[in-house]
């Protein structure tokens, strides 16, 4: 296998810390360039704009892209636009609407694109989805919570509108709750709280209801001290699964179940590099769709006011 | 042709002013029975509940859901439960999830799901689109501006969160642009002006983008005094496109254009039956989207209290 020349487009935290490890040990893909205003990766050829990067390598047939999720739409257009394969960080976008509408570029173009929702490859998560396939759903309870001050010190984009606020690490618990139940779920009700001075909620209580006699319910908190709490426990009629450290460790009936797999990042490149050779795309906006329906059927609540 | 049995799930206003004299108006169906708790229509058939019309009547194969929409989920999935056909009054759900939920049902069941847009079928809205399928478009303006006192007075339900406010008629305009426009929209940015002793917004002033350079807004309100707007105007590389009065007169540059049909409701029925006798389904959730994205993306501002 040759390697697919690949470029990361927007060098912060995320690509620093996930995406270069993750290109670097993965055969499948080489990376080619960076685009980045302030200078990119060490011994990487830097290109200070998209634009510039895309005229300048045609010869670079895929495009990783890890900037904030308000530009990502205008960038996957024009990478798609100039025949380029696209993978997404989450969110894929700052609205539903532009997520079909980069899917439907991406087919009329003739390339691949990839949402990806990074927690729905932690260690746990494909065995749970195995598990729970033939069973019975009665009650699902979602605790995700983490201290706002620990997570996005200072980040000020979380906070505006478009930020989604307790939902940037809530959508992960939805990523992965919409991938392993085996029946749809669709939001019934949502108390969403805002700190009085704040345009998103910092915390968020969710019901939701299922094509059956199920009771769903969801808890993002960002106020949480001592610890973070990313669990998901889902109980059916043949026992009780559990998912706790965002995904990573697996319990049915309490008892811990063996689960690997090469992390969240180096799967996201594995399933790049094979939605390419295949000729696929993997688009699924079911999680915004959550927390979009959660900011139009939510009860808003003013609470107290949240300074860094 | 043999009319089809066709219940009435719900007989609000609009069940009598439009269901009711369209189905009575069309020989592809019979209304053979209703469902209300208020004693139905004269000389047909009532049940109290849905759950006995399905139990008393397995004979009648399709149903028109014309509830309010938060409890049109529930009596959809029951009703394809039953193997029926169902029709569905705009807006399809109170979620984006429960539309796509649906879908995902009737196709599984075999039945047709039919989530109507009267606004589609004015009679200018088929002419406009295709007029503007091969053009370049430029600009887009939505006015969709009436007087809430007039057109919903008394109806607490859309102050209370879902009831979507002036999104129950805007999102008439944006069924008509998402129908008709060429290329997909999304929304880039949004104000949602909340009277402050209520929690839907009374305006909205809305910006989209596209894939191209296209200047997109759209203006939403509910203080309009003195009759209403409801127009939509496109410029093109080749002409004006104007819609005016919810759809139903066009322009062309200013010349009107002769358009004619057999009226919104009556156009829909016509195109459930053939839905039916195709085997086909037909659920666009793209104007909820939109709405669902609004709320997520827009900056809320607070205004002076309404008071019916």
């Amino acid at each position: 296998m040759t390697a697919t020349d690949i470029a990361i487009v927007g060098v912060g935290k995320i690509a620093r810390d996930q995406h270069i490890p993750s290109i670097a040990a993965d055969p499948g893909f080489t990376l080619a360039a960076t685009v980045s205003r302030s200078g990119g990766v060490d011994g990487t050829e830097n290109h200070e704009t998209l634009d510039a990067l895309l005229e300048a390598r045609p010869d670079i047939p895929a495009v990783s892209l890890c900037m904030p999720p308000v530009p990502r739409y205008e960038a996957a257009r024009a990478a798609i636009a100039a025949g380029r394969h696209v993978m997404l960080e989450k969110p894929p976008g700052a609205t539903v609407a532009e997520v079909f509408a980069l899917e439907r570029l991406a087919r009329e173009a003739g390339v691949t694109l990839f949402a990806t929702w990074h927690s729905r490859h932690a260690a746990g998560v494909a065995a749970a989805k195995d598990w729970l396939a033939d069973k019975n759903i009665r009650r699902l309870r979602v605790d995700w919570k983490e201290d706002v001050r620990k997570w996005h010190p200072g980040q000020a984009w979380i906070w505006e509108p478009g930020g989604l606020g307790v939902f940037d690490p809530g959508i992960n618990a939805l990523s992965i709750v919409t991938e392993i139940m085996p029946v749809p779920l669709h939001l019934s009700a949502a108390e969403l709280s805002f700190p009085e001075n704040r345009d998103t909620p910092i915390a968020a209580d969710l019901t939701f209801a299922g094509p059956g006699d199920i009771d769903a319910t969801a808890t993002f908190d960002w106020r949480q001290e001592g610890g973070e709490i990313w669990q998901i426990e889902i109980e059916t009629d043949a026992g009780t699964l559990k998912l706790t450290e965002g995904g990573d460790r697996l319990f049915i009936d309490g008892a811990e179940q063996e689960v690997a797999n090469a992390g969240e990042y180096p799967e996201l490149y594995r399933r790049f590099a094979h939605l390419i050779d295949t000729g696929a795309s993997d688009v699924d906006p079911a999680p915004l769709i959550h927390v979009a329906d959660a900011f139009l059927l939510g009860r808003r609540i003013v609470t107290a006011p949240f300074h860094d």
